[in-house]
């Protein structure tokens, strides 16, 4: 039958790549956008190209932005003195929903994990030395997932900053253990947020 | 933020076409094709281009297929006598797991649905009674869905073949009411099969 075909296996195994989406699940999104109109499938393939071009990791904090430096970065009301680290762009998001917090921010874009292969040069930890080093940092808020590798993480980064006379303080245990910002309430963000401690 | 740009709407709005898919999903699938190398994020576009021009439909039983006519239409050993109508190409998939079918298939692309303007002319209805007309068919199954819109259809089809001299029977309600053919176990596709009743 079709689904067999190569052209249909190669779209299966793209959608695989979406998070959570498994062989039934891909098959369904196939049948979809196979009997979709031309255009809209057209459409489809288009808006995935365009928006993968127009947004881009900002030079500074490394998050997703359409412009460069990000709306954080350019935002001279933010304090320019607190950098909160995350792991990924989705936390930044979650963050700004919860509105609490009024520094800035530097996406890792992964987690330390030896088991992977993933060590400190595989993140973009050099990055945010440098900025420490060049931008009058006063505090880094450390707010990695809680997580094996993100405490890991965590542990790695406060080593770092020991270096620098600033305050290296970690996100609260508000955040219930082994989930991540993501999946957090704007109450328990903001919580872990005041609740942090030094490291 | 970048979430809001243009660009991301779209992929946002393209994403919410696939099945099951809201506003929440689109933007975890929309983070990950952003974070995605831009490689594996073009060949994801790619892919469903290549998927949708590879993948046409029969001219005969108007069901997908990669090539013309489709695996089912041009395999000499099926009874050539009698159709299966179905819904969607999901139900022709389902009815192949099962094996136990061995007739020939013709693929509605929908349902009658007043409310919604979907009238037989939008449905594959006269390529089905041309196919009743000239290809010696002597038994259409009907195998629409257990739904208030599949009910009428199938009734609908029933009227539609009166003035021919075939057979019409209803798939056999084996089929849990209310649920799709896709969802159905192989032993209860089977058994509605054989329970098959004249209408």
């Amino acid at each position: 039958m079709f689904m067999e075909s190569a052209p249909v296996e190669r779209l299966l195994e793209s959608l695989r790549r979406l998070p959570g989406v498994g062989r039934k699940t891909a098959e369904r999104y196939a049948l979809q956008l196979l009997t979709l109109p031309l255009e809209i499938s057209d459409e489809f393939s288009q808006a995935v190209l365009a928006a993968r071009k127009a947004i881009d990791w900002c030079p500074t904090c490394k998050n997703l932005t359409d412009i460069m430096p990000c709306a954080v970065c350019r935002d001279e009301k933010r304090d320019r003195t607190t950098i909160c680290v995350v792991e990924r762009p989705t936390a930044v998001l979650a963050l700004e929903k919860g509105g609490g917090y009024k520094g800035l921010y530097h996406v890792l874009h992964g987690v330390l994990n030896p088991l992977e292969g993933i060590g400190p040069e595989a993140l973009q930890i050099d990055a945010l030395v440098d900025r420490v080093r060049n931008q009058g940092i006063k505090e880094i808020i450390i707010a990695t997932n809680t997580t094996a590798e993100g405490e890991v993480t965590a542990l790695y980064l406060a080593r770092r900053m020991a270096e620098f006379d600033i305050t290296t303080t970690r996100i609260a245990h508000g955040v219930p253990m082994g989930g991540g910002l993501e999946y957090a309430d704007e109450v328990t963000l903001a919580r872990a947020l005041e609740g942090r401690l030094p490291l």
